[in-house]
């Protein structure tokens, strides 16, 4: 432990200056869907390769026909492994705006409750405190050793909130300059606040968008009620028939490649203790919304959804108007797991909308990023050395779980770079990301730096 | 016809100067249902107070909870009967405003086509316009005999397009005042552009709003699809159920009280013509959307609908986000007809949306008043002579027809003042009342104020 304690003691020790870091970086609004903010997006690339020059990477802002990329590589000794490791700097949208207690771009650490203290801030989170984490850790390697235990690559995204669509381009340009030994994502959760994790599986995104339309102007509903087409009845019927009565997908053809998860794997989720009550009780919720006669963990982990995660059509301000509109839409998305083929679920999909609209009216669709679900090898020598390297430092056996969300890069980097990933992060199921009043705890932000650290040095010793 | 004729001598000759002064009216953005134009519904109000006051009428504001009346009283001969006319100076919201071609509030004459002028702008034809025909018969009149044919009342609402709430109670408390021989009321439209109409039967509504409520907060789809209910995805089942596959309202009791309309009224209604090509092609729709086997006379005449106005939830901005929202709502719209009635309407829908809640989330619901169905008696005398003056002026008969849209005021004189109504107007089906690019047309303002000359004439000669 020679070479890594003086470097967990400056991590320590330089606490509140890797902070003040962190909160330069959340005060810039880099909300990638919002064309409005691509100025922020890439002043939040131009921050973050600033930066990294202090501590010796040759970093640069990539440019890309979106958001650009930072890209930066640090040597390491001879023979030592090479490891890419890959986080975003964009962020979500932060409306309502009104649901926030602070504002998303003014960070700061507040006590949550006696003894817990929090970042506040959009991103604060996901991703950049996260990402920051393994950032911090190189720096405080470098400066008590001058140098890295490995070659080292960092790529960060500004697209991963909207899509991903520079990402699968860019890494099939610059194949040969990110290849690497294996790559480190941080982009995850710990179990719990005790319980450090590592991720072995994660659900792809199918993100759609449907607007469907009918008259040609907007109607009054005195005058042509019961007799026009209403394309807000026409998109609730539709997406009121995706769902049976058990929680299950009528889409024809949605199930093709789901497979049933081992009781063995069941047995393990079952075994940490979560329930209906400890999941939902906390957003408000009691019942289990998703297929019947599944626990929650295997809903969120291993079963694929639809889900509406917005819908709008005529008129609605304040008071009341007597309107049909002319077009109705909602986005909707889907999580995959196992063998779902992201292509055909949004056939599938289109093929079921068109299906079910009047002959004369009509359904357009947009397309929003899809990816694949990723499962990971659960005995890889990297995988074990880092989960002890995790159990160390918070002095509990870290897990090994599943993740509901999507990470495409996971899939992206097995695919064009052959690639396997660790994924490992430190987000708690109360950060709210992607909510109003996302924070990060601060204690996630102190050991996640020594955590990366160890995992260094446990991956390179 | 020597009463007659200098007034409609001068309605022609006055044609600009009644132009100017609708002009200055439809300018005032007197938007009822949003708060933030409260002071220009007041100042529409004042207007038309000072307007009436220069053709001696003992006009006045009259406050209510909600905007102000407008009430002005003159004089007729001894023996002469009293009339009362109604029309409302609200008018609806103009969004989305980026599908006007002008100005709402800067209102002027166009030429829609060869020979066709038109009056531009929100509130041209509804209800400003409208009302501003009787005004200007009044001027004309009292302009060319120093008097007026009969007594005659005249009440503007400022509430008409946003549920009406004060005027029952403003009914009530001035019910002496109030009460005439019988009402005219000006909110209707021709059959054509060239046959003048007297509505007979007219659809009441119910106003609902309904807010889904699921977590506490808004959710990560990735870490919480599939176990958290999704407010969208219960409001567009509860929605996509309440009618049909044969476009019947699925809610209980719906049709208690609705009648089939007599065989020989039917046959009336299609010696009129319309087919659900006509009715419906203009709008860029072919296919009747309501009950099967009707034609669109009857849907938008006889039948009462379930019509979705506006609904929201979730992310609606540019790109997407991968949110489950904290809440879904959706302002929902009931035609009535017949012997429907309101309050079993709004309490049918609230039951049938709480049945299919799940029980660890709620519906919240706000209603945006309910009047029901009125069916006006074919054969009195005011009806005959009106139709006969109506007939006069367009050289053509005038036909005895219904109206989809609700007019509450109608029921309320019906039981509270216990008044007739005598429904004569001169929209047309092309106004685009309730949507962007209102107009009125010029001869519609024109022959309008002629045929309220004719018919004063005709009801008091």
């Amino acid at each position: 432990m020679s070479v890594l304690s003086p470097v967990l003691s400056r991590i320590d020790r330089d606490l509140d200056k890797s902070l003040e870091r962190l909160f330069e970086l959340v005060r810039i609004k880099s909300i990638s869907t919002d064309p409005a903010y691509a100025a922020e997006v890439k002043r939040a690339a131009e921050w973050l390769v600033a930066d990294l020059k202090t501590i010796g990477f040759d970093a640069s802002v990539r440019a890309t026909t979106g958001h650009p990329m930072v890209v930066a590589h640090h040597d390491g000794p001879a023979g030592s492994p090479h490891l890419l490791f890959y986080g975003h700097y964009d962020v979500q949208p932060v409306d309502p705006l009104e649901l926030w207690h602070d504002d998303p771009f003014a960070p700061a650490v507040k006590e949550l409750e006696p003894g817990r203290k929090v970042i506040t801030g959009r991103g604060s989170s996901d991703d950049k405190g996260q990402l920051m984490l393994f950032v911090e850790a190189c720096r405080a390697w470098k400066a008590e050793h001058g140098a890295l235990p490995c070659r080292i690559t960092l790529l960060f995204e500004g697209e991963e909130e909207s899509g991903s669509a520079s990402l699968k381009p860019f890494l099939e340009a610059n194949a040969k300059e990110l290849k690497a030994d294996f790559a480190m994502v941080c982009d995850t959760g710990m179990w719990d606040r005790d319980t450090p994790a590592i991720s072995v599986a994660l659900r792809g995104l199918v993100g759609e968008e449907v607007t469907i339309k009918a008259a040609n102007r907007d109607l009054h509903s005195g005058e042509f009620g019961g007799a026009a087409a209403n394309p807000i009845r026409i998109l609730a019927k539709v997406l009121g028939s995706i769902h049976d009565d058990n929680g299950r997908v009528t889409i024809p053809g949605f199930y093709d490649g789901v497979e049933e998860t081992p009781q063995q794997i069941l047995k393990s989720w079952e075994g940490l203790g979560e329930t209906a009550e400890t999941f939902l009780g906390p957003i408000g919720l009691s019942l289990p919304a998703g297929e019947k006669g599944r626990s929650v963990l295997e809903l969120v982990w291993a079963r694929p959804t639809a889900e509406f995660n917005g819908i709008t059509g005529g008129y609605t301000g304040q008071g009341f108007k007597t309107v049909i509109a002319a077009e109705a839409s909602a986005k909707v998305s889907f999580r995959l797991v196992h063998r779902q083929d992201p292509a055909k679920i949004r056939a599938a999909f289109r093929e079921f909308v068109k299906a079910r609209i009047p002959a004369d009216c009509s359904a357009e669709f947009a397309g929003h990023g899809g990816s694949p679900a990723i499962q990971l090898s659960y005995d890889a020598p990297f995988l074990i050395r880092a989960k002890d390297a995790l159990s160390d430092e918070w002095d509990k056996q870290a897990v090994m779980i599943a993740v509901g969300g999507s990470i495409p890069v996971v899939g992206d980097f097995q695919k064009m770079l052959g690639m396997e990933s660790l994924l490992v992060g430190f987000g708690l199921s109360d950060d709210r990301i992607h909510s109003p009043n996302e924070k990060y705890d601060l204690q996630s932000f102190h050991k996640g730096q020594r955590s990366w650290a160890r995992i260094l040095h446990a991956l390179t010793s």
